[in-house]
């Protein structure tokens, strides 16, 4: 049985990797030593995950591998990305051969499914902190940028969104039956399919790597909805607004929201939107695309088959909008939301760490 | 005041960042997008640091930034690499603007010192667990590996060592006068400038990437001193084992390895060996090179001024010593330690986080 640092990282996580003729030097060495095919950018992202903050502290160690990987693969994904190769950064309490077993064939298992090389990190002792490092490639200045949304852009999201949200609270709700019964919610009508759709959305999402890469060329902005559609469709505005020299904004029509059909039986009408809108962690695609390109996205989407929903339009705020700003001392526009056309009013907030 | 985890991002950590032409994108998007130069090889290394482990929980914020810098652009350093970029993540238990103050400035003077592009990173609450993952350059195919020392090949090492386990000692025992007077160490004479030389390696050591690049094309196997010499010069013993097929050992001679004035003031010749041979944290560079080469390495690190010490060689297992390792079941073969060419026995043990 290992039982040191170097015999750890040499039974689960050496010799298991995706072979890659990229990957000159992985696990072993001070450093990695990789080489970037001609013609490609690098692109690189990192996410830690937290025992106790984003899972619970029991969770299936499979579910939290699944996860890490899913969370910072989606992030190469909305740059139009082909991820390559990561680098595992471990802080564990204890040395748990039962939970390392578990969370190392998952992880790798989720890396052979992205075709993505484990070339390094570091293993240490501590509270239970994840961090996965993530590199791909883009062709030379074909990477999907936040900045690029104009008005007049339609606003389009892939597959459904809320599921995780609503999947998170059944699982909280399991530990607190009283829960349920407050929050509106009609966990006794779902079907165990439907519950385990829910469920699996929120520990086990997909990195929509395909859908990222068919927008190259078509989208004008692409981020990946980790904080909830409101809060990160902010950062394509924020980011845009910047990039063009105008304060923009976005009319979404709540009833255009990609739900799935577990979501709409699980959660009463009021509350839709907080779900769908700031529920986080569904890992879909938020993008924008010019009208231009319309034609172009929807060959392109049924070509590979992938689901995708226009929700709404980037707009320039208007006179009377930039008032208000100024006078409220808002730091970024408000989203103008519509219900069937009918200009609505939402109180929502994405997920802040530090909040 | 900024709040949140957005704010946090944007008042510490953006726009203070080292400009490079290679980085398209920095902080700010769902991944950083980044050029590699023609003919380069990337190299890429992952450490963490975590408050309680591998600092005091009261640590400077401003040395445990510097630190983490270091020790991760060591690993640079010990690849023959050009460090270039890096991506943060940072748990925190609360938003301490004043910690995030001091532990940014340092980060950002540090990342400046060695040209390094903070590239992007994660803001998680939880217990403090910081990870840096570096990314630089090396020529391609001239990396420094760990494996390719031969038997016969001199072994070297930059600087000097135990320095640091000599500053860590001098720390613990300001917290706790007792054990000062138990383990045979003069403190009472050391200068305030000796004992703050001492902290100092401990607290903030150099990485030494001049000398890793000037070894390039002159040593054979390279590694940087982060666990101790006795356990990073086995990493290189058996790497090379296996790429040569030869069962490798190398001779020690102690009385040839590098310390400085005032570990020598501070620690009793007893104990010199526990502190330069398993101190760790040195940062120093441990490298062989072929008789054949020793001239141009000569020449190379006179010519930039870089310090360095002939300790020993590598030499083939003898088929007594094969014996000896079969008998006793040992995984690797024992470094010999030669005290004045006589040689001794010595105990030891380098850094082990599961141990």
């Amino acid at each position: 049985m290992a039982t040191g640092e170097f015999d750890l990282i040499g039974q689960y996580f050496t010799n298991k990797s995706v072979s890659r003729d990229d990957v000159i030097t992985g696990i072993g060495d001070d450093c990695a030593i990789l080489s970037v095919p001609a013609g490609k950018q690098l692109v690189v992202t990192t996410d830690t995950m937290v025992s106790g903050i984003h899972f619970l502290c029991d969770a299936n160690p499979a579910d939290v591998a699944h996860k890490l990987v899913a969370v910072n693969i989606s992030d190469i994904a909305a740059m139009g990305g082909q991820p390559a190769w990561a680098s595992l950064a471990l802080t564990l309490p204890n040395y748990d051969c039962e939970w390392l077993t578990v969370f190392s064939d998952c992880l790798h298992q989720q890396l052979h499914r992205y075709g993505v090389s484990l070339i390094g990190g570091d293993t240490t002792k501590g509270n239970m902190t994840l961090t996965l490092t993530l590199q791909g490639f883009v062709d030379q200045g074909k990477a999907l940028p936040r900045h690029g949304a104009k008005a007049g852009d339609l606003i389009y999201c892939s597959g459904s969104i809320g599921d995780a949200a609503a999947g998170l609270k059944l699982l909280i709700d399991a530990n607190n039956p009283d829960n349920a019964i407050s929050e509106n919610t009609n966990e006794v009508v779902l079907t165990d399919s439907e519950k385990g759709f829910l469920i699996a959305r929120h520990q086990r999402p997909t990195a929509r790597v395909s859908t990222g890469q068919a927008l190259v060329d078509v989208a004008s902005s692409c981020i990946d909805l980790s904080d909830g559609l409101a809060s990160d469709l902010k950062h394509i505005l924020n980011a845009s607004s910047r990039a063009c020299g105008t304060n923009l904004t976005a009319n979404i029509e709540l009833t255009a929201l990609p739900l799935s059909t577990a979501l709409q039986t699980y959660v009463s009408n009021a509350l839709w939107p907080q779900y769908a809108l700031a529920g986080g962690d569904d890992y879909e695609l938020l993008f924008t695309v010019s009208p231009e390109n319309r034609a172009q996205l929807e060959k392109v989407m049924a070509e590979h088959d992938l689901p995708f929903t226009h929700i709404g339009e980037i707009a320039s705020v208007s006179a009377d909008q930039l008032k208000q700003i100024e006078q409220q001392k808002q730091r970024e526009p408000q989203i103008n939301y519509f219900n069937d056309k009918q200009l609505t009013t939402l109180a929502l907030q994405g997920w802040d760490h530090f909040q």
